[in-house]
């Protein structure tokens, strides 16, 4: 700590902020209280050292043995676990988020397993998918970008998603192009201690000291001015539409490729043979589901389309039932308090009723109770765009649908989202509704699933965390998953008659590394 | 022809235009006088109907066997070639360029080998790339957009990159998205031709009538409405930046992929000892190069690196001569001839001389006398931005430069590009430099090609046909070479759950296509 902020990492160490434009403090959630230092929120000539830094080592990063990337990530996720009980305090400290299993036994470990996941992708080779046509003189791959990239991380993973942990600092290094991360500032301290073991990592592994730098928060403007600064070859967001959408609008202008993640309302469409099964458990699965991390999830259920009729009805009564007895719950920050409240009076300014819950946020600290709001199939139809408002937060919209002609009407009416969940009844009953309903929804929506709450996402190089826009900018990448994440921060290149000994290992004739690569057409791991 | 107007093809059939805007004919470049019939310009009715037709056969295509797909490209491709007098004889006529070995040799055969290959891609799925991971209970694979993709075609290539038969078509039908083509209005009879072709092989293997329409020409105010119109998928544009530039921004506001190609300069890097050992040859094949197709090719060598000195001087020399022997070359249209002399003359204001040829317009028709510009390395690295403007057409830029050291540092001040080319020599002596400059120039293009001129580009898998901002809008992704191209016009979707007998049959347990898919992190053909 110098004078009374924290260090920022810069330009390969730890420094004196030269031009902070001002400080914060993280604050309890369950309090509201001021708690830990004070950190700076960086000023133009902090994120000028900081850009020509990175921009500096991004061709030696490039340059840099693909084996020593691989040690960095696996020593990184290492350092990650060891220092688990207090990276695991501190985030529940600032975040509010439980201890256990939340925090312990499922983010930290999802995010040192993904670092691994992104180790491995980069010793196999997978991920430059080198393709030869040897008849042609043709040899292409994906390649690093040789810029750095720029990552914003959101409020609601301080380990998974945080801008120096996260699957984009994991693809974007494993891609060999040095991160710049602008941490959330409702969790410095964590973000602080995640760079602090990622720096000694890379210094470790001797990477160039500048791969990894990290800034506690910046003014909004200087956040646009970064997006569309052509020295950065790619930009990763994760956070809310209005945020997203102005960060896009500066890095489209400037020829930026921006993967930004950008709100999912997650349609989950109960049938009603399913409800006739276990309507009762899917109450209980969809509370849970709907409040789990306070409903702080990308892919919280935000809209449940429920049948009329009576097992509709039940079902409906046995959840509101859960969330009138449910208390308030401990919300990231004043803003997301603040965003919600602004969503749930938008919802119901645009139609929706108050089902359960108190649809209101309190205190101490920033609370907002559990609600259920409902609506019509009919009334969604007349203002799809107002009611499939995000609410992010532990609040979710039933919408009553009449009959299955209803139901794919609905489908059809959804935006982009990151998933689309059906649940049928295992007796067949539904297969002709799940069809029509899922045909519907399966090119409005990332990732399909089949009888489960959408709320876990498995690091998986099958996933598809993205979406149609607006739920991302880019439905053809994914943002969790390995390969798959590293191809956002590449380039595909093409070697036209370039000498063997003049060509990067993973496209020569001698396959070095042993992999499976696409020659003249078919899948080989021998010379060609 | 209705009344005095040929038809256009909307809604699956030809028809006379609702609203047409106005109307025109195709200009022979070599007379400028006005040949064949009028075609209409189309307003926003006949644009409306082709949208709303195109969105409702996106469905029906995407549900299409894909075996449908490919025997349509496979009968578009043979109905080419069998009509090959008549489209060589019309594009001649419209174009200016050579019948042979251009048309009929070269851009036909090559047209209809990449519909060939889109049809082999389709027919072995390999452009899904299916990934399973049994143990997370989740598939993914690359599916349709389930939307239209609007097509905007370049004047240069009026088969191999035609809206309605080029790369942007073949790609996006074969992932099963219906195509409004935007033909350029400098060959709307060769479009018409194609599009008949096109059209009647689409209904003969059974797909949505609406799965081709043509428009012949738009005001630019209605392309940009359309660039931003949500009903649509992705966009592919291959023209001019100032053109590109504009829809892109259109959809980038709107959040619709547009993969554009906006010009290149694509260097070539004439390295000491090359020059030594053959620099008479290289002159020759310099000369060749740029005012083959008059010039007029998005990897024409726009900028030759040439080093001081004796060698240096000698092929400045040989090239000079030839580009003063040669006689005005007939380009595409009065836009074109107008855009080379206004570049030329920017460069001419930016303090590049004229080294040889007229370095101005003429007839009959639309011609420009092939021109050697030249300028000293120290101007360039003073004026880079200036002086590495496109000049469309027969002309090149010579840079001068001092040593390795200033070859390596005009490398480096080289922006996006498709191509990048380096001549060495043969024995050794140029192998450093060689390294020095392919390192600074390899992020900054698509194509980095050893000892070949850069006009060639063959339609492989191991293409990269794209580049860096500005040469392209994205550079992760390739407009020629099957799969690659595919993947612009495709969503990745997982399925999470999901019953074996409801999923896509690539993700089958059963592998019916008998494809070799990631399973469990391995390549395999089995079932899981």
């Amino acid at each position: 700590m110098v004078g009374d902020m924290e260090q920022v990492l810069i330009a390969g160490e730890w420094r004196a902020p030269i031009d902070a434009t001002g400080s914060f403090r993280a604050l309890d959630p369950a309090t509201g209280e001021a708690i830990g230092p004070a950190f700076p929120r960086s000023g133009a000539d902090d994120v000028e050292l900081a850009v020509v830094s990175a921009a500096q080592a991004a061709d030696a990063l490039a340059a840099t043995e693909p084996a020593h990337i691989a040690d960095f990530l696996d020593a990184y996720a290492d350092a990650i676990d060891a220092t688990k009980d207090e990276l695991v305090a501190t985030a529940h400290a600032e975040t509010g988020l439980p201890i256990s299993p939340r925090l312990a036994e499922v983010e930290l470990p999802r995010t040192s397993g993904q670092l691994r996941q992104a180790a491995q992708a980069v010793r196999d080779y997978a991920w430059t998918q080198p393709v030869i046509d040897t008849k042609a003189g043709l040899r292409a791959h994906f390649a690093p970008l040789h810029k750095p990239v720029l990552v914003f991380g959101p409020n609601n993973f301080p380990f998974a998603f945080n801008a120096v942990a996260g699957s984009d600092f994991a693809s974007a290094i494993a891609a060999r192009n040095p991160v710049i991360a602008k941490a959330h500032p409702s969790h410095p301290a964590t973000s602080r201690l995640l760079a602090a073991l990622a720096h000694d990592a890379a210094v470790a592994c001797g990477l160039p000291a500048a791969s990894v730098q990290l800034l506690y928060d910046i003014e909004p403007a200087l956040g646009l001015r970064l997006a569309g600064d052509r020295r950065f070859g790619a930009i990763g967001f994760t956070g809310s539409r209005t945020a997203g959408l102005a960060l896009k609008a500066a890095a489209d202008a400037a020829g930026i490729p921006i993967f930004a993640e950008m709100s999912s309302v997650n349609p989950v469409f109960l049938l009603p043979g399913a409800l006739r099964e276990r309507g009762a458990t899917l109450a209980q699965e969809f509370f849970a589901s709907c409040t789990m991390g306070s409903g702080q999830f990308c892919t919280n259920p935000g809209i449940v389309l429920v049948p009329a009729g009576a097992d509709g009805d039940a079902f409906v009564a046995c959840a509101a039932e859960k969330f009138e007895a449910a208390a308030p719950m401990v919300l990231f920050s004043q803003g997301v308090q603040r965003h919600l409240a602004d969503a749930v009076q938008a919802l119901r300014a645009a139609g929706a009723r108050v089902e359960a819950g108190k649809a209101q946020a309190g205190g101490p600290g920033f609370r907002y109770a559990p609600t259920l709001l409902a609506a019509d199939g009919a009334a969604f139809l007349a203002n799809a765009q107002a009611l499939q408002r995000e609410a992010f937060g532990p609040v979710s919209l039933l919408l009553r649908y009449r009959d299955e002609n209803e139901a794919v009407a609905l489908a059809h009416a959804f935006d982009g989202n990151l998933t689309g969940s059906l649940f049928a009844a295992s007796d067949g009953s539904d297969d002709v509704a799940w069809r029509r309903i899922a045909a519907a929804l399966r090119p409005r929506v990332g990732r399909l699933i089949d009888g489960k709450w959408p709320t876990g996402v498995a690091v998986s190089p099958a996933m598809q965390h993205g979406g149609p826009y607006p739920s991302t900018s880019h439905a053809g990448f994914t943002s969790v998953g390995m390969p798959g994440a590293i191809h956002r921060f590449a380039q595909w290149q093409s070697f036209d008659n370039v000498r063997d000994d003049r060509l990067p290992p993973d496209l020569r004739d001698a396959n070095p590394f042993g992999m499976q690569r696409r020659v003249d057409g078919v899948w080989s791991d021998h010379t060609p």
